[in-house]
Order: structure tokens, then C-alpha cells, then sequence
């Protein structure tokens, strides 16, 4: 019952993708919305299907010795498939971000100019270990009118053929060809290499996991990729910060969810604020059993801290250790943050306003936070609705990427016989 | 008086870049708009200079046999030079595109959400014989607050060598720093590898030239590419176009400038209507010198018609010479676009509604004209103000690019203590 045995190719699922784009395009929001009810539906009531197939990955992944969080990830259940499906029912209820007219004018020769949003087509997914992103990332494409080409994580491989597989025999109910949605089962560096340079019927790579996911896509694929996701996030700590402000935002930024891309890494503290300050921060990280990794003078005034090396101030830990950079003013942060930070997310503490506006006009990153959590850089929190990943780069979308990030637009021009 | 002895290699040059625009980030548009006068004043005082250097130039390409259409592109004239400062003057009075709050709110606890534009920082320019590239990109990238590493066609070495010195002699009197202008005078392949890769100090490459060059950048660039300009641009004409708007489309489309990249290449005719306007195509196709390589039925309706070769159809001419393939309805015309095109312009002539709604709906491209020629694509003539290219690609910006192509965003929040 694999999905995939009607294709020849990864190049021949690409090319039946774009083809179906083309239909997808032409469908009202209507059809779409009804099309993400009845994907649900079908999630839904095939529950045991996919539940089966996660067992199979389950049982590969603890023969493998996989760790704890990494089988989190993995594992499925009947309420987290009610999530999946809940959320394509709320995607349904988002605003379509086709079909808008983005702006028009009228030349002085009539020429009337339209900039209209338009799909981008073929969107390529790359991700590891998360079944949810095969459900998530199918329901933004089919919403805002593209195609998918899902490649998921080898270890997530029953689980996510089962729940394409699902969806695919759903939608042969409905007005999207199953084509629409493509999974590459293959995970041969073949399949990986034409995946990355189909130029001629891929759009966009999307890919979702770690650095060196990451970048393997960056470095080799000749297709525009939207980057996401590896956040090295600072939290400075200024001179003139509120004590019960910092210490709350640095815990919650630290520990809320500590293996996420918005959680804090580095806390670069203001020297006489860390020396005004010491107490209570030897407090907080005791009582929330957070392990610091310090410069020499961090070392001095907390005492469990053990020596921060250069791979400290670049890692992103992932886990309940903080690196902790001590300077003599918002410059050092600043120039600190140039040099390890991954133009995620950033914040400052301070109640100097000059101070505050001085670190968001300077520091070069997505998402910057005055007397705020970094934990806010998320499409959910800020209000997007939905999103298919954290941009950090700089072309096309920055930051939480919500649907209008999978349009492109095209300029229609109508006239009389206009010419130049 | 080489303009890059100061620097040691081509990363030194885009570290430098980097630096220097953070200070042109702090600037204000008054302060950028004197900037681009000064540059101005300077280019039309030292056009004596600038000359002499293009004269050497000439006189290489003369050697090497260059023909008529490049030498013309890489010669300077006194009157050429003053066109260069005028449109750094035209510029300075275009809409500043950062510092702008794009959008703003409010969520539910209190935290101020701000979506500003910011420029991208430092941008790659890699071009060929057109000396004016480096000031007009120049002006562009220094107007929207962007460094700007160059490196032209080494046919204009002289040429663009002299016209940096004679912009960083006129930056040393300003507030930007030269280093927000370098030029990488070096042409080994190492350089180019080098400016290719340098991810941490470049943002975004733009090539603009001929196909090879850009498809040489979009393979071998592990920085963002902005892809721009090549146009194997098409005019369908329907069975139901009119006959005068046809014709009139049709020969300003591929006669008014047949070398650049809005001109047309291929007339997609219906076969109906080419069987009743024969006589009518083989008139202006006479009378304007130009060499039509048709299909089957092409040749038999336009005697001097030469056969049309699969490479015809892929062929940007930039020539009087036209493709013809006719075609039994729009469906036909829309697929060989869809097979051929490079998505930059594509046009239609009929006076039926619904037929140019289908083509507008279904060809994918940058720009698309109903009863209009596809010379329109053009920042100038479209009211964009200034380009720095066409994008031909989907992402961060699609068709004519202006001065916001060169921005991104920063999320900007600002709060009192706000934790998740």
C-alpha cells in the first residue's frame, strides 16, 4: 500500500505535482475549505490506520535507541490525530491569500495595472522527525492553492506514508487531484539530489529541522529555498533593567520550552546589573535547575557555573543550559549578537528607551523583543494563525511565516492596444 | 589608482561592506538623498576621467573584435556620464522604502507588534558590459540604506574601476563610508567562487546579463538570488483579436527594442486567424526587416518563412528575427508558453473576455498583458520610478523591482515584562 508505487521518479511525482497546481489554482476558497474538512474527516476516521503505522516507526526508533524527546516527537496518539485534523479545520476558517489585488493604477495611457496574489505552485517540504508536519504543511499548501512535495525524516516513514495515504484516498473524493500531495518514500542521496534541483517544477524548498538539515538544503539546492528555524537567541540584559523584568523573562524564555527555536541560548548581562543582581539569579537557576555555561567574570559570581568555550556562545542547547556573556554596555551585546546570533529572535531588557532604540535599530535579526520573552517569535502567538515555519532570512518573508508566505503575485495588465 | 589595493581579498571587501552598512542603516533619508547629489556633481566634474578610462576600454574591444551592439553598450560619452548623474538625482527623489511600519498591533496582553522595513544589508551585484550598472545600482542600493559589493564584466574593468574612484573621492566628503561601494576587480574564478559563498557577509546576489551568467550564479550561489531578466517573451494572437491591435502589438513588441529582455520572441497565432490576415503579416513583416522562423503552417502562409527548430522556440532572439507557431485555441497557446517561457511577459490579443481571463488565470508569469505590448515591463514605464532589475523568479519580489525589492522586515515588540 505504498503511495508511491504509481511513480517512476521523484522527478515524475515533481512534474505530476505542477500539473495539479494548476487545477488547484482555479478552485474558490470554498472548494478549498471543503476539501481541509473533509482531509480531517478522513484523519479522523482513519485514526487506527496511522496509529498502526506509528507503531512500526515506534518500534524501529526504540530498537534504534533513540532518545526520550526524539520518540516524543515521534509517537502519535488518537488526541494528537484530532489535533492534526483540528488544525486543517482551522486553516479552513483563515483567510485565503489568493487571489488578492495588492495594489492597481491606471497609466496615463489607460493601461490599467493590476499586482494580484497568486500561488506559488510547487512547494518542496523537507523535515525529520514530526508526522504533524505532514498534516500541517499539506493544509497551508492546499489553502492558499499549491501543490506539495513532502519528504519526510526515514525514521517517521510508516507514519507519514500512512497519513499521506489517508489523505490521499480522500481526496479522491473532492475537486483536488491526490497528485496535489506527494510523498518521496525513497531516501536515497539520489532522490535527495533531484529533489533539490528540480528548478523547472519545484517553487520553493521549505525545509524544517535542524542545522545540518538546514543547511544540506541551503548548500545544494540550486531551487529558492525559504530558511527557517535554527534559533541562537540573546536576551541582554542592560544596566538599567528591571530586576523582576529580566528575572521573569529570562526564565520563561530559558524554560517555558526549552527545545524550541524561540528559547533563550545566551544571556548577556550588563556587569553591574550581574554583580547588583547576583542572588537572585544563583536563585532562579538553582530553582529551575538551569546549568550555566559563563564567560570568567559570570564563573565568578555564580558559582555552579562551568567555563563557557566558543562552542557555548554558538550552540543552540536546546536543553536547560544558558550561556552567560557579561559586557560593559548595549555596544558589547550588540557586537556579540552580530557574531554568534542566527538573526532569529533577540531581546533587551532595559528601561532606557534611547538604550532600547539604539539595540532594535542595530541588531540584525527577525524578531526583537523590548521587555519581552523571545518565546513570542511563533505564528500562533503573534496572531498569524498558522504558519509554516520561521523565516530567518531575508527575502521573501522574515520571521513567522503565516499563508501569504506560499504566494507569489503577477502583475495583469489590461488594455485597448496599448503600445510603447 | 586601483580602487581595491586597500583590501587584501574579496571577503576583506564584503566585511567591509558589512561594517559599513550598519552606518548607512543610521541614516536618514535627507541625509542619503545629499549623499546621491554629491555622487552626482562628482561623476559629471570628472567625466574627463571617467572617459579616458572607457576610452581604454574601447580600445581593448575594438582589438578583440566586439560587435556594434556591445561596443555601443560599453561606450561613454560626456552626454551618457550626465544621464548616470541625473538618474542618481531622479533617485534622491524617490519615496525612501525603510524605516516604514508596514503593519502594526496590539495582541491581548498588552505586547506591541510592529512590522518594519529595514534594508537587506549588503547586496551582490554581478553584471556585464554596461558601465551604467554600477551607478544606477549604486544609487539604488545606497537609497535604500544597502552596501553594495560590484563586480562587472571585466570588457568594462577600466571603465567601472574609474568611476568607483571617482564615487569614493566623493564619499570621503560624506556621511557614508566608501566601504558602502566596493568593486571586485579581480576575474579569477576564485573571486567569483568567493563572492558566490560568502554567506555571513552578503545577503543577496543579483545578476543581470545574459543567461549564462545568471544560470552560472543561480547554480554555483549559496547566498539568495535574485534572479532577473531573461525574456523568451510571447503574444498570443486569438481567432477573435483585432486586427489592428494585433498588428500594431505585435511590431512595437518586437521592433522598438529588440535587445532587451520585454522585447517579443515567438507569435503564437491562431491558425484561423492567420489563414484571413496573411496578407497583412507578410506586409510589416517586410516592411520592418523582420525574419519570421515559422512552423508547418507559418511557412505555408508567409512565403519567406524559414522552418522553426525545437531550438527556436526556446531562442531569446534579441534580433528582428520571430518564432511563429500557430496554435487551434488558447489552451495550445497557453501549454507552449508553459513549456518555453521564462515567465517574465507574456501577452494576449482578442476581444473575447473570457478567453483572456483563462490566459491571465493560467499562464504563469511575472507580468501579462491583455490587448497590450509586452514592452510595458519596466519599472520606468510601469511608474516603479527606478529598477534594479526584472525579477523572473516567484519569491521576495516577482516582475519590474524597485527600490522596496531591496528591504526586508524586522518584527519590532515592544512590551512591559510580557512572558508566554
Amino acid at each position: 500500500m505504498s503511495v508511491t508505487t504509481e511513480f517512476t521518479s521523484v522527478e515524475a511525482q515533481a512534474i505530476a505535482a505542477k500539473k495539479a497546481a494548476k487545477v488547484l489554482s482555479q478552485l474558490s476558497t470554498a472548494e478549498k475549505n471543503e476539501v481541509l474538512h473533509v482531509l480531517a474527516d478522513a484523519l479522523e476516521k482513519k485514526t487506527n490506520v496511522i496509529l498502526e503505522a506509528n507503531q512500526l516507526d515506534l518500534d524501529t526508533g526504540r530498537a534504534k535507541g533513540y532518545d526520550a524527546a526524539y520518540m516524543d516527537r515521534l509517537a502519535l496518539s488518537k488526541e494528537r490525530i484530532s489535533e492534526f485534523a483540528e488544525g486543517l479545520r482551522q486553516v479552513a476558517t483563515l483567510e485565503d491569500p489568493t487571489g488578492k489585488i495588492l495594489s492597481s493604477w491606471t497609466l496615463a495611457n489607460g493601461l490599467l495595472v493590476e499586482k494580484v496574489s497568486v500561488p506559488l505552485g510547487v512547494i518542496g517540504m523537507i523535515y525529520e522527525a514530526r508526522p504533524n508536519v505532514t498534516v500541517d504543511a499539506t493544509g497551508l499548501a492546499l489553502k492558499s492553492g499549491n501543490s506539495i512535495v513532502l519528504k519526510g525524516g526515514s525514521s517517521a516513514l510508516s507514519s507519514n506514508q500512512a497519513i499521506v495515504q489517508v489523505m490521499h484516498e480522500a481526496l479522491d473524493h473532492t475537486l483536488v487531484p491526490k497528485e496535489a500531495v506527494q510523498f518521496i518514500a525513497s531516501t536515497t542521496r539520489e532522490a535527495t539530489q533531484q529533489l533539490f534541483t528540480m528548478k523547472e517544477h519545484i517553487d520553493v524548498l521549505i525545509p524544517r529541522g535542524g542545522a545540518s538539515l538546514i543547511n544540506a538544503v541551503v548548500n545544494q539546492a540550486t531551487i529558492p529555498v525559504l530558511e527557517t528555524g535554527v534559533g541562537n537567541c540573546h536576551l541582554y540584559i542592560d544596566v538599567e533593567a528591571d530586576v523582576d523584568k529580566a528575572l521573569n523573562i529570562l526564565i520563561n524564555a530559558k524554560t517555558d520550552r526549552p527545545a524550541v527555536c524561540n528559547a533563550l541560548e545566551t544571556a548577556i548581562i550588563h556587569k553591574d546589573w550581574l554583580i547588583k543582581n547576583k542572588s537572585h539569579l544563583v536563585d532562579i537557576f538553582n530553582k529551575h535547575g538551569i546549568t550555566v555555561h559563563g564567560d570568567e567574570m559570570a564563573q565568578t559570581y555564580i558559582p555552579n557555573a562551568v567555563p563557557a568555550t566558543e562552542k557555548d556562545w554558538a550552540n543552540e542547547y536546546l536543553s536547560l543550559d544558558l550561556a552567560i556573556k557579561t559586557v560593559n554596555n548595549v555596544e558589547e551585546a550588540i557586537d556579540h549578537i552580530e557574531t554568534y546570533g542566527t538573526k532569529h529572535s533577540e531581546a533587551i531588557v532595559t528601561e532606557n528607551k534611547e538604550t532600547a532604540k539604539k539595540f532594535m535599530s542595530l541588531v540584525d535579526a527577525s524578531a526583537l523583543y523590548h521587555n519581552a520573552s523571545t518565546r513570542f517569535t511563533d505564528g500562533g502567538a503573534l496572531g498569524f494563525g498558522a504558519e509554516i515555519g520561521i523565516s530567518t532570512q531575508k527575502l521573501h518573508a522574515r520571521g513567522p511565516m503565516g499563508l501569504p508566505a506560499l504566494t507569489t503575485v503577477k502583475f495583469i495588465m489590461s488594455g485597448n492596444g496599448q503600445i510603447r
